[in-house]
């Protein structure tokens, strides 16, 4: 199975690191990387369209103004529309930098929800109900689990 | 005829279960869990184009900042796309955290959505004017129904 | 020619009705009943398409939260999907229950909106101009003319 | 080249009327009436695929509500979908009546946008750089020009 | 290979000029002028679809107001569905006037994320890894770099 990696130069960590660390020699990977998170929805489709990709994993990273969120509204979009358009899984890993004004804080919540999102692909690889015993569970990515009500 | 189900595990309560014993053995099912909300447009899509699924009932479970708003937005325009895209069925079934302070009142909330958007789901599968009975009769899923003015 | 009719349970007006008796016996009329407004997109990609009709009147009620009006633009957005995937009108008919707090008034509002969106209706059948003599003439439904500056 | 002119009876100047006396005897022109600036991207479908238009101008009347900028920005979604699904020019022009609270300013502002976009509409007919010479120098529809900074 | 350019009037400072610049010789180019922003993404799809373009660069121009920023965000979800429809990148380099009330400033904050994304466009030309290096690098256009955290 191959994984596609999609990030940007506008984020401030490097997320794609984390990811092929996880993946190591578990799957093949292709890495594609573009200016800002507004660039990933064509990257994606150019992943999984061009190279093949059986999933793809997009890390984007958002500014704190409202322009920002906006931004990060319609990279979404875009990426919601190429996965029902190629019927391909797009993880969709953003990081908001106002969920931390500490840069350590949020350089761990970055790597962690970097991390936990890879090892999400790699099971969806394996199946639809592969996260099943994990439903309704309340599990997050970049912090504690929440666990079910 | 078969009733996709489609969950997540970021909900904090299993809807998908609350489904399964509403539909019991009137239909077959096919499930498939996925990390978050914004995953089940494309889980949907494939419920429908690669399980042959008849009608679709989508969980989701939505935070409780603006960002967890839009990100419920995005979700259901995603869903909303995939129905027309294919002319099926997805009952978009989200709970929202600010619904309740209350984890037992939210849990109540909960259940009786998912309970009754299967009955719908059911109905729906009868055909165009199952529902037609009910229709400006102010019926809500998750609350007392409103009744017509 | 055909008209469709898609509305929901959610509702407490049954404005389908208003159609019907509007219609009387001019044209044939497909009716499609769902659990809310989110469901209409599907529900007029579905009369358009399996049932072949030549203009679709979609009835929506809108709660008094937030969430119940970023729902509606989630409604509307695939309402206007449809529109231009099929090349036939649907006719958005949606109250919004802040429009009145006194429920006679919003009933009135309601009915009188139904009606005169029906004849619309009627009259889109009939060619492209034949609305044109009340182009820029403050027409309005739901309410008093506005009439031209 | 035939122009296609989209516009509505919600709207309370007629907007078509200018544009009609603007086009004069230079080109054919097919005009399609719709109830409110929401049926506007279908009907602007309409000309382009039935009635073979070559440019569309689409005129809208946003009245002073949230509810109104918000139908607005569904209208705006669908008409730049109808143009990218048939890479055929739609001029969006649209009057918020919030523009100003005077009604002759009000019919000014809009009679000057009207007029403006026509004639941009026939430039574009002309080639991708007819507009080229005036790039960059701030060009305002509805208002004086601003110039580059 | 062949850059297309899309620009427009309403803008106040020529950035197709500074695109035009920085490639010289390089490669071919493509320009479209248009009125505004929201006339982009068509103008867009013909670039590709019409004049073979591998890339194109959209500059766009955002005024003050919320309808603005509202028209941008219609303006940036078009031409994202151009891209995922054609798999070919736009990049989309909007700069709102609201950035600096100095117009001094406006202009320099203008040229500079012109000629960067300029470069980015040549660079993507290149191959899905030409950025690579500079991933997580908190890299910015129209300002200065962050770097990483």
């Amino acid at each position: 199975m191959r994984i596609g990696i999609a990030d940007t130069m506008f984020a401030q960590v490097d997320m794609a690191k984390v990811a092929l660390e996880t993946i190591g020699e578990i799957h093949q990977t292709e890495r594609y990387t573009v200016p800002g998170f507004k660039d990933l929805p064509v990257a994606c489709k150019i992943l999984i369209e061009k190279h093949n990709c059986d999933i793809v994993i997009a890390f984007g990273w958002v500014g704190n103004t409202n322009l920002d969120e906006m931004c990060a509204h319609e990279a979404n979009t875009g990426l919601i529309s190429v996965e029902i358009e190629t019927s391909i899984h797009i993880l969709k890993v953003f990081v908001h930098s106002q969920e931390s004004e500490d840069p350590d804080t949020l350089r761990k919540i970055t790597e962690d929800r970097a991390r936990k999102h890879t090892l999400n692909a790699i099971s969806l690889l394996k199946g639809k109900t592969e996260l099943t015993p994990l439903a309704g569970q309340g599990q997050r990515q970049g912090g504690e689990h929440r666990g079910a009500l």
